[in-house]
């Protein structure tokens, strides 16, 4: 795995900011939320979208249809992937001190498509596999038409910033003031499954889908 | 409140995709969620930073430290702000089919800095009620100091995408396939509130908190 330099580029907030130097934390925001944004240039103005992201090393991947203007947009590009997470409301007793308990990493590479098939199906293959362990194999097989219909995309990580909070209010001056502090945490988590109609309704939930439920994350 | 065209621009996935071309609809996803996601170019790179943004009319705000190297290269610029909510795993019978129940938007506009030092003290009065009915007035009052080391930005929408997904899987053609099909909503809540330290750590928690709270909603 190559080594990437982390740097201070993002900022949730204007307090109680935490940098932390560390690949294996950067790696750790990747992996708690299925969903990040990517940011790409197109005619010198920035676009934002949203995806879900898998990670393997310092490798990070995407996907969509092979038809979407994004896709075609940000190969070859240097784009900036982020992923953040909302862990709490920091209640402070001033407006100023008020704060969110969050993780997120800022992540810079060149965006690339994976043009041979085979790795495109092996890369959904380890996404599917990555998101609810043990599906792949349970799925009707992919066809060659739906594959070539997939864009698969990946960056390895070339720079990238980790932040997070993790506190009570940071405000002990004014503990004196009158006013309730504390924290509301923020979680966000898979609720009970919802069958599809059909003639298989009725299957049991897969134990691993079960398990990702009762585990409280999302991946 | 003026117009602004909406457009499609935004893919989280490839398939169930749906763009409704209201304003209104717009404004409902960013109401939903106090996360947004800003995109912005310096020296021709993409740059996506998190941060909270509340919403008045046609107009965004966002707020930080007056000394962020993200608020002082924004301004100016012509920038996207996106907001994503994850409302479900959408699991097919197929690979390809699985999918995302989401809500997206991305507006565009030109930020601005707030140079009044009044507006800037009542749009940080607007953000906090906004998120926290009467709070405000319960906190220790705001120093001119405090005042000068905020900086408020905010948009006017000139263009904007939106996007959800709503339903159970779409392969109704794969119906026969012997595989648990079905949604596992996601879903994201405040917590039980922890109180911080101090002297006044016992006050009741304020009932427009636990309103929120109870409401299942995050604003």
């Amino acid at each position: 795995m190559s080594s990437f330099p982390v740097t201070e580029r993002s900022r949730i907030r204007r307090l109680h900011e935490r940098g932390t130097h560390d690949e294996a934390a950067v790696h750790a925001v990747l992996d708690a939320a299925p969903l990040c944004h990517v940011g790409y240039v197109i005619d010198g103005e920035a676009y934002v979208t949203p995806t879900i992201h898998w990670r393997e090393g310092n490798r990070v991947y995407w996907h969509g249809s092979a038809a979407s203007r994004f896709l075609r947009k940000v190969a070859g590009q240097r784009v900036c992937l982020t992923v953040s997470l909302m862990d709490g409301y920091v209640m402070a007793r001033s407006a100023f001190n008020h704060s969110v308990n969050y993780r997120s990493a800022m992540v810079f590479g060149r965006a690339h498509v994976v043009t041979d098939p085979d790795e495109t199906a092996a890369a959904l293959h380890r996404f599917v596999e990555d998101m609810f362990p043990g599906r792949w194999d349970d799925l009707r097989a992919m066809t060659a038409q739906e594959l070539k219909a997939t864009s698969v995309l990946w960056l390895d990580i070339e720079e990238a910033s980790v932040k997070h909070r993790a506190a009570p209010p940071g405000d002990p001056e004014d503990a004196g003031h009158p006013v309730w502090a504390g924290v509301l945490p923020i979680t966000t988590t898979l609720g009970a499954a919802e069958p599809a109609p059909g003639p298989h309704h009725d299957l049991p939930l897969p134990e691993a889908l079960a398990d990702l439920i009762a585990s409280g994350r999302l991946r």
